[in-house]
């Protein structure tokens, strides 16, 4: 029996779901390519950031998550990134040049920053998605109270303790809410010539609210929690700068700077470049931010072999109220992949596909200890939502549940309650040394 | 009260033994700079390399781990490089030209990798000393496996499938032993074009015998572990080059080479470049590897008020047959830190200075599962030696003992019962991507 060719487009939520499902049929022989060679828990990234967990304890290796379904002979897995592609030749090209002929493609490549066409503030001002971002960032935040530490000038401490960060949905506010507990507990009693908790976590949002996607209530709920967590919150604010000393930006209509040595960046989420790709051979639709606009089986117009979901996708779910966007999260990349492997499969068989429908049970953000916000889609008794100690149990376990791997649960509940018991944060370590000196000649 | 100021150049084994016993001290106010934020287990540092732990679970800030003694008040860690001194001055010189002065001085900033002349062979075969180093380690061998798994070329396919550690060290013997473990246990199934246990996982040894500074029984029972294990031991074998594609060597005289994408550098010790800073500020004495000959007390000849401890140091202790040099392992250099702080104290007070005197309980070393030799010197009784599972358990209780901080050791331990049972190693993730591609202009 020949097998029908499939490719998939990365790891993430959405990948990994395709990737199961294919992997029980005996129709498709599946390639899965991925840039690293680990797929990642981005919820609990920010927590790698703040040196509350270890890497390996949000993330596995693609290999290892996928052995059994490798077993059957039927997967490769390649770490590869794809370059572009060519939908009429039906191939990828690879980082090195290689090509990869596919029948089916499944595009899940995800999202990048945008810095709304600052990308020279990239430099300053990193983003979380990846492993390698949040070692950035834990360097720089360890590295800004080291220096504060060291300094004798009083205008550079003052820059190292402000934290801004920009950006007040889920990532920004789990960083602020994280940055907050560092400076008042984690280091509180550490050094000598400064007092951590006279750090300044200032979170900027351009919008009058944080977690714009929650209702009014609990967006109101969660400004209250973070600034008893100690989070200076900044609404309506627009950044208009950021430089290696500090931010720019004007607060009711007044331009304002702050010094600022530490920096980072949850506002702008940008779709993966191979929806331009897409866009230039396939002739795909994209929306402003560039990502796909698919069809409602989640193919593109004029190419049933192709499919992209996920972050990339500008997906849409029917209401009554008629078609409404499919929100950026990782319940709907996972449905997404689900239906995708479904279509396929549907498609090898002569079937019909079905469209893509968002089931969607609601949402949930942490701010910190204690403090968290959930708005629950019930589907019989309608919208419940609370907030505080109660949200952020549910939080919890919620997260621990959708872990991968027994082993991961196990390791990141005991991290947890080792931080929570101990205010400590066991993975504080930066593997980089100071920068050395320059080379005397000798 | 005026308190004398002392610095600490290093919080290694030796350093942070001296700065606990000083702390304990009203007469002295210290200052401890590392160049990193954390102390390192350094013994277990290979297994962060071969995924088999996370990184904080061998290393721990060095802040946390001395919060004690900073509330105290009367310590300061700097997170600083220390570039040059000026024994005459007593000042020393840091990364970003600031100097610090000290009345008396513990140098306790170890060794590096020698490549015997040949430093442009670093770049092929990285050494094994700090966290950045294992991160590197760990990438090339993941990354060799899986070029092996993607590329079609059988000659490519073959050197990324031969792992070459050079040096039959504990260290050497550690990696190789792990190697083996990775190829035929833990990614056995995982690859679909290549099989992991072809992987050949070459150990050369330039003596005749690995782990020299044991018994030859030992020796040789080590060997026979190795090779049980899977490892190739090459001894008597000399590396005479290395470059991005193998290794060349002569063996019985013969001149051979071995294509290999990955080389691991476990062969030569160089002392700090500090060395050679006090031999041109304070006129010290130093050896072949560039340490510091130090006198009985660890003092310098003419500097009383400057020692040095650990790596860094070519220090003797007195024998029946005469003074023997002290071994680089981390038993001398914490007694060394104790001493070097006991000494410092009593010249405060005005009384002699005591030497130093190695108390050796012996060496252990394992070489992967159950497989471990040990040497114990028992004060009355004499030698013991014994190889195998039982010396594989001591290694493990004794290394778990040691390990800093409760909650290490606890993560550990259930680290090691996880791999041990499973054959997984959960610390598989690798930060970086493949290499992207060069930007098409756009």
């Amino acid at each position: 029996m020949t097998r029908t060719k499939v490719c998939v487009i990365g790891c993430g939520f959405g990948g990994l779901e395709a990737v199961r499902a294919l992997a029980r049929s005996d129709a498709v022989d599946v390639t899965l390519i991925d840039r690293t060679n680990h797929h990642l828990f981005q919820p609990l990234l920010y927590q790698v950031a703040t040196a509350d967990v270890a890497a390996p304890a949000v993330s596995g290796p693609i290999r290892h998550i996928l052995r059994r379904e490798m077993q059957r002979g039927r997967l490769t897995v390649l770490r590869a990134e794809v370059t572009t592609l060519d939908a009429g030749a039906r191939t990828l090209t690879l980082e090195d040049g290689s090509t990869l002929a596919y029948e089916h493609l499944i595009v899940a490549a995800g999202a990048t920053h945008s810095y709304f066409g600052h990308d020279e503030w990239s430099r300053f001002a990193p983003g979380l998605k990846t492993l390698a971002d949040a070692f950035d960032v834990r360097a720089r935040i360890i590295g800004a109270f080291e220096q504060a530490e060291r300094t004798q000038d009083e205008a550079e401490r003052a820059a190292c303790l402000n934290f801004v960060i920009i950006g007040g949905g889920p990532t920004g506010v789990e960083l602020a809410g994280a940055l907050a507990e560092i400076a008042r507990h984690t280091l509180r009693e550490e050094f000598r010539h400064i007092d951590s908790r006279s750090a300044r976590i200032v979170l900027m949002e351009g919008s009058p609210r944080v977690l714009g996607a929650f209702d009014e209530a609990l967006s109101a709920s969660a400004a209250r929690q973070l600034r008893k967590l100690g989070v200076e919150l900044h609404t309506g604010c627009q950044v208009t700068g950021i430089d290696a000393a500090g931010v720019d930006y004007t607060e009711q209509g007044q331009p304002r700077r702050l010094a600022a040595r530490t920096v980072l960046w949850a506002a702008g989420v940008a779709a993966s470049p191979l929806g331009r790709a897409l866009a230039a051979s396939a002739g795909a639709p994209l929306d402003r931010a560039g990502r796909v606009q698919v069809q409602a089986d989640l193919s593109l117009p004029g190419h049933p072999e192709i499919q992209v979901i996920g972050d990339l996708a500008a997906a849409t779910t029917p209401t009554r109220a008629g078609p409404k966007p499919v929100p950026g999260v990782s319940p709907a990349a996972k449905q997404m992949g689900r239906l995708a492997a479904a279509n396929l499969l549907r498609r090898l068989r002569g079937e019909a596909t079905r469209p893509f429908r968002y089931a969607d049970y609601g949402a949930l953000a942490t701010l910190g200890r204690n403090a968290a916000v959930v708005q629950l889609e019930l589907p019989a008794i309608g919208r419940l939502r609370f907030s505080g100690y109660p949200a952020w149990l549910f939080w919890l376990f919620a997260h621990i549940y959708f872990l991968i791997g027994f082993r991961n649960r196990l390791v990141v509940l005991i991290d947890w309650a080792w931080s929570y018991w101990t205010f400590a944060r066991h993975a504080r370590v930066v593997a980089q040394a100071v920068a050395p000196p320059k080379q005397a000649p000798s």
